[in-house]
């Protein structure tokens, strides 16, 4: 299968070149409403997410040996309504912001959406982040939250810029899968009172062990910043406050970590209950 | 309580200043065979887990604002004998890998021990974490190791330096208090299997859920590289093959996060089953 290009980059001064290589930086990125989708798991997760990418920036000599679908994949955006751009190596290298760039450039809008842009769920499961400052947590957790399947992640307050390229990077491409809305935590707090989702929220101070209580109703577990955890608020408002057990020196675990870990025990707790349905393995023959 | 101090270093150009700013380059670390403890609490946990540091520099003008106990902490390392050599600001700013340096600085050496040097344990809970790459991984993998207690953490063909000083903020100096060896997988296998351990390795190929299988016997969980998981050798001869649930578009977790919850599943069936003692709240007094 040939790959119809709509338009070929080959010089480092190309303004296009240039124009994304300044979309690095916040200012410049947020100016222009744009996130960029590097690399080829992210234009397929993108593409699964649906998400609208616009236009697709292309190099094909800098395909991985790997076997990926590159030319399949392409079709699809095409299909789309993408434009597919192809440029040269050198300044696709300069276009890109990771070190070994897999060929794959996308940029698309950023999608701003608040809380009532998630969809009504039948068991609700949410997660609140709270003021995240590292967009490696951030991304992390997004990979964890689309591993469990919530059906929404609130980011409250929020510290970092949702579209920062760590941010797309750590989240595997998720950050274009999964439900994301941001709002406040004074807006989020009677959203989910109103809707009767349990607030679970840690602290070391808590008597139950976050294994000791029912999480298979509608919960929305919080997490706050990384020094300082949850800020009052949730604390107070609270319907579950949890304690993770420590058993050595650390007093702490890393955000994303803690995060994952009562993501999973509401996943564990529900599969065991039968309210969900394991998917089951992934066939030997499928290349993962 | 005032500090004594047996060494100021006031300029830039001090020998022992641009020493510590070469140390940050692994090629000059390991000519010294030197590990660096920057911070308050990297410096607490060495002085728990007993880690020989030599020497602490210390900026008292660095201090943060917070209430730390920078001067209990320093008197009791030069009761077990290290020198505290003062150093004004901008000299000590230098020799520091953070940004927000908290004006102490501790230097020891680098301690690489074998699979013989794990205390035996009674009902033993290894981690095993095989080619790690990404000196963050490994140090949150330290981090959660700690927080679950295991006998050991043992590296098996290591790709990171274990004391990049990336390892040692991200384990928030968990390096200094955990038991770790560094073994190959030819060597650790066969010593596992000669102590009754069993080995528990995840793959999305598996049939059970890694919560599905009974882990309050002497177990070691394995863990392989961001990229490729483990090699072939430990899925192979592991006792126990088990799936984490993947119920959204990824097809795996970050390598830490998995072997948190793998962790803390094992934490739970041993809690659970009355094997270990939950240490329960932290005061609310405490200040944590």
């Amino acid at each position: 299968m040939a790959m119809r290009f709509q338009e070929e980059l080959t010089s480092l001064q190309n303004p296009r070149v240039k124009q994304v290589v300044r979309w690095r930086n916040r200012p410049d990125r947020d100016d222009s409403q744009v996130v960029l989708a590097e690399g080829y798991r992210a234009l397929v997760r993108a593409l699964a997410g649906g998400y609208p990418l616009k236009e697709i920036f292309v190099c094909p000599e800098c395909f991985p040996p790997e076997k990926h679908h590159e030319e399949e994949l392409l079709a699809q955006w095409a299909a789309r309504g993408a434009r597919l751009i192809r440029v040269a190596p050198l300044p696709f290298e300069k276009m890109c912001y990771r070190d070994r760039p897999e060929g794959l450039l996308g940029v698309g809008p950023q999608l701003h959406r608040g809380l009532e842009a998630l969809k009504p769920a039948k068991n609700p499961f949410y997660l609140v982040a709270e003021q995240i400052e590292k967009p490696g947590n951030l991304g992390t957790i997004m990979r964890s939250s689309d591993a469990v399947g919530v059906d929404g992640l609130i980011l409250c307050d929020s510290r970092t810029d949702l579209f920062n390229p760590n941010v797309v990077r750590a989240s595997t491409g998720n950050l274009f899968t999964l439900p994301v809305a941001e709002a406040t935590t004074r807006e989020t707090i009677p959203w989910l009172k109103k809707k009767g989702v349990k607030i679970l929220a840690t602290s070391p101070h808590a008597d139950p062990l976050y294994t000791q209580v029912d999480l298979t109703a509608p919960v929305a577990v919080a997490v706050g910043a990384e020094q300082y955890g949850l800020t009052k608020s949730w604390i107070e408002q609270a319907d579950l406050v949890v304690r993770l057990p420590m058993m050595g020196e650390a007093d702490s675990l890393n955000v994303s970590t803690a995060t994952s870990i009562l993501l999973y025990e509401v996943l564990r707790q529900r599969l065991d209950a039968g309210l969900l349905q394991d998917p089951g393995k992934v066939p030997d023959s499928a290349d993962c």
